[in-house]
């Protein structure tokens, strides 16, 4: 079994871990595990209350999943939550961030002349946080190295079937976008809600 | 302010959920109320644990969303919990109900001789369990008096737009769909997961 270690804080976006969780829990290898800094219940921006473990406590050879949201403004200025993340990130297998999760990679130095990309909506503030990362702006998801980045939300489901796809075979991402009755954005490159989007 | 309660179970489909609940979450005037039978945690299919509060504290004057899952299997020969769900569907000012969610409202009787629809791949199950249902076997989703019911999974997040331009004009949908940068599927009625798919 693979963990799937699930970071997350208060006021995170619901939908960038629950759409990327319904994605990666259809792996049967695959098991998902939900975290945070100091464990405990913590809210989404829709007021959904996840019950963590502490992030400690995970087994940081596996995955990692970041979702953004409100929340990760104050976080990218957390110098203990981003000392944890840059130790994690470095030992996970795989790091798919979501939306602005890709702030909080990005504030940890691990994507340094990396190509990533975020949420269109608040890529002014994410470029902002680190420039030293290779931000596309055009780009449903970006896949470098061990590094997955999507752009806004939604965006993550389309990214876990492109990593499945990846790790697995496109069939395999192909049958699970199927079950959940899925019309996949197959094309990272195809960004319709950049500026540069139709173009 | 309109609270939007959300009743779930173990075992619920954690993006049946959440796919609606980021939509929702939206509208300024709604208040998204977690809940089950009798309280307490809830795991989804993905091992999420969700605190609700128990049923019998909501305010029934409201929207009632119920998601599915293979919770739902042993939910529709659970009386109590069927009993429930019908008082709560009658005084609720609109149900939506997403995958087999649908099964659990036609086991009350309120969608005799309305139109509905469900999970595809689930399908031959969910008319099983109440044949006075008009089921419709290809929908993306299904509008019928003061009921909306989705196909499967993803399905929720289209129904949940639509249910936002019925309600509150199609731009608010439109600028929803935008922030979330998801590619709304707006014809309810074109579903490319029917067996009946694209004829």
């Amino acid at each position: 079994m693979t963990n799937v270690n699930l970071l997350i804080f208060d006021q995170f976006e619901t939908l960038d871990l629950f759409g990327p969780v319904e994605v990666l829990g259809r792996i049967d290898t695959m098991n998902l595990c939900y975290y945070s800094l100091h464990g405990g219940l913590v809210q989404s921006r829709d007021k959904a209350n996840i019950m963590t473990g502490k992030i400690s406590d995970a087994d940081a050879r596996g995955i990692l999943l970041v979702p953004g949201g409100m929340g990760t403004r104050p976080l990218v200025s957390d110098d203990e939550f981003i000392s944890v993340l840059r130790s994690l990130a470095e030992q996970s297998l795989n790091v798919l961030t979501v939306c602005t999760g890709s702030a909080l990679l990005a504030k940890t130095g691990l994507l340094n002349k990396i190509r990533a990309t975020s949420n269109k909506k608040a890529f002014d503030w994410v470029r902002s946080v680190n420039r030293d990362v290779i931000w596309m702006e055009k780009a449903r998801w970006v896949h470098d190295g061990k590094f997955y980045t999507s752009s806004g939300v939604s965006a993550g489901i389309d990214m876990a079937l492109g990593y499945v796809a990846d790790s697995f075979g496109k069939d395999q991402a192909l049958e699970i976008a199927g079950h959940i009755e899925y019309v996949w954005n197959q094309d990272s490159s195809d960004d319709p809600f950049s500026a540069k989007g139709k173009s």
